[in-house]
């Protein structure tokens, strides 16, 4: 009994070191982003909204939500900045689609009385998230952010990743990081 | 002792029985929605989120949000219609305003490469929120929906809520919920 007990310690004590080993956000076999080596964090999709956005350019326009994690939220609330370690924030893009139906209930709802042929647009395909790891050490480098572009699951290549933090330096003195908090 | 320990026992059960008495999806000394009876659903703001969207009408514009509680996100997740009693969706409304601070940014971004002069917009002033509860039995006149509409922490008129059910008839097939899930 004691032998069992202490080789279920050991395992528990190797599964461990194994974990601590694998990159902050996700598991080793995981497709990672090329120079940081960030994995997609799982269940991001129900993570609290930071903010939304739309990219406008015809027919190429983006609806977006941004997330965080609970790390990352609890900095923006509090207004900390830099962001602590294991914040992580992530973009998550659509295709701006026009919605038709829609657009005909605007036109008799009150809400929008007043307004000049009000046009309703939702998200129709999803494009791509783009991911910010904080890891303050391991990406010093880097503002201390872990950088990763995701298409269909697969991460971009280098020369991709190549550009995300020289064009995240306009936004050095809120930590890198464009999104604000939406109220 | 024993008298204080009861009298505590009578004191929590008179407070269980007052809460219970109170509207579903909030305190009775809250602001209610005329009609319906909704109240703001507190912390509603960190809840999953169903969609994004926007409303194009000059400079009435709004970008929006749309969360759900647990009940509501299960069943879009499931597909399950009609919702079942307890779901509650709730609409977030933004100014929408121009970033010029991002659009430098985008101007140079290689995601946005091949797009003809991209602009960003982000959320603004926080406008109103619109929340659907689901009792199927307290609301069975309307749909199932309790309906709110809610400005600076007040609901709207009965005028106004006297419009949200017709509004939502166009979308009876869907249980009367306009916001599709965004994948």
């Amino acid at each position: 009994m004691k032998r069992i007990s202490f080789l279920l310690v050991a395992i528990v004590g190797v599964a461990g070191v194994l974990a601590s080993l694998a990159p902050a956000s996700g598991r080793a076999d995981e497709p990672a982003s090329p120079i940081y080596g960030v994995t997609l964090p799982p269940g991001y999709r129900d993570w609290k909204l930071i903010a939304v956005s739309e990219i406008a350019a015809g027919d190429h326009s983006q609806l977006r939500a941004e997330f965080g994690n609970d790390i990352a939220i609890k900095a923006y609330k509090e207004g900390t900045l830099p962001f602590p370690d294991g914040s992580i924030v992530i973009a998550h893009h659509w295709t701006k689609e026009s919605s038709p139906n829609n657009d005909k209930v605007l036109a008799l709802a009150p809400m929008v009385a007043g307004l000049d042929n009000p046009k309703s647009f939702v998200p129709g395909a999803f494009i791509n998230m783009q991911i910010m790891v904080k890891d303050s050490k391991k990406y010093a480098a880097s503002g201390g952010w872990g950088f990763a572009d995701f298409k269909n699951g697969k991460p971009g290549d280098e020369a991709l990743h190549k550009t995300c933090f020289p064009c995240h330096q306009p936004a050095k003195d809120r930590d890198y990081v464009f999104t604000r908090y939406a109220p």
